[in-house]
C-alpha cells in the first residue's frame, strides 16, 4: 500500500515535528512516497532541483498512491492543490485537522464529498483515526 | 468572457481589499463570477448555507469559467484546489504573487506547467499585467 503524505512546506513549517511523527504512524500501514514534507531540516535542499521537477516528481508519486493522508491545520496552497488532484483521479483522502480558535477548515476541503475530514486534538488519536480510515477502506475495496 | 476569482478566505483575509481592487479591474474584461471573495464582511454569512453547498457552487463556477485568476501571496487550501482543479479541466490559469521576505511560492504552483504565474508588488502594475495575460489569450484561443 502507498500512501501519500501531504503538509505545509512554504506555507509555513510550525507543525514540521508533527508531520513526523503522522509519517512515523503511516509507516505502519505501508509505504510512505513523501516522506521528506516530514523533515524538519527539509526546504532549501529540495528548492535546488527546481520547482517543476518538483511538481513533476511530486505529481508522479501522487498518481500511483492508493491514499492522499493530508494534515490541514496549517494552510498551504500545495495541499490544497493536492487534494484536488487526489480527488480528481480517484484516490481515497483523508484530511486531518485541528480545530482552533476563530480559524474554520476550508470549505473546499470540509465540503468536498469525495474527501474524508478527522478532526483531532493530540497525536495520539491519530492511531485510531488511522486504522479506522486505512483499515476500513481497504476491506471495502472493490478494485484488485 | 468569465472569470472566477480566488483569493484566501478561511486562510487569511489581510488582502481582502486587494481582492477588493482585482475584482474591479477584472470587470474590464469579463464577469467576475466570485466577487464576494473580494468583500471585506464576507465570512460568516457564506458559512451559513454549508460547506458543501459552497463547495459545489463554487465548482460549478470554475467549471463554467473562461479564467481562473488567482492571489497567492496568502498560503491558502481552497485557492490551491482551485488552481489545481482549473487545470485539470483545461482552464487558463493566472497566478498573482507578491514575493515575501523568506517566503518562496508553492512548487505546486510555481512548478505547474499549464499555470502562468506573475509576481508584482503593486496593485498599480495589475492593469497591465491583466491586458497582457486576458487579452493575448485570447487572440490566441483557438477553441470556438
Amino acid at each position: 500500500m502507498k500512501i501519500y503524505f501531504a503538509g505545509s512546506i512554504r506555507g509555513g513549517r510550525q507543525d514540521a515535528a508533527l508531520y513526523h511523527e503522522i509519517v512515523r504512524l503511516l509507516r505502519n500501514h505501508g509505504e510512505v512516497l513523501t516522506e521528506h514534507v516530514a523533515d524538519s531540516a527539509f526546504g532549501v535542499l529540495d528548492q535546488d532541483i527546481g520547482y517543476q521537477k518538483i511538481h513533476d516528481r511530486d505529481l508522479e508519486w501522487l498518481r500511483v498512491c492508493d491514499y492522499l493522508v493530508a494534515e490541514v491545520t496549517t494552510p498551504s496552497l500545495g495541499v490544497g492543490y493536492e487534494i484536488a488532484r487526489a480527488t480528481e483521479w480517484g484516490k481515497r483522502v483523508l484530511c486531518l485537522y485541528r480545530p482552533k480558535n476563530g480559524r474554520s477548515l476550508s470549505a473546499m476541503i470540509a465540503g468536498c464529498s469525495a474527501v474524508t475530514v478527522r478532526e483531532y486534538r493530540e497525536p495520539a488519536e491519530l492511531k485510531d483515526i488511522f486504522e479506522e480510515f486505512l483499515c476500513a477502506s481497504k476491506s471495502g475495496e472493490t478494485k484488485s
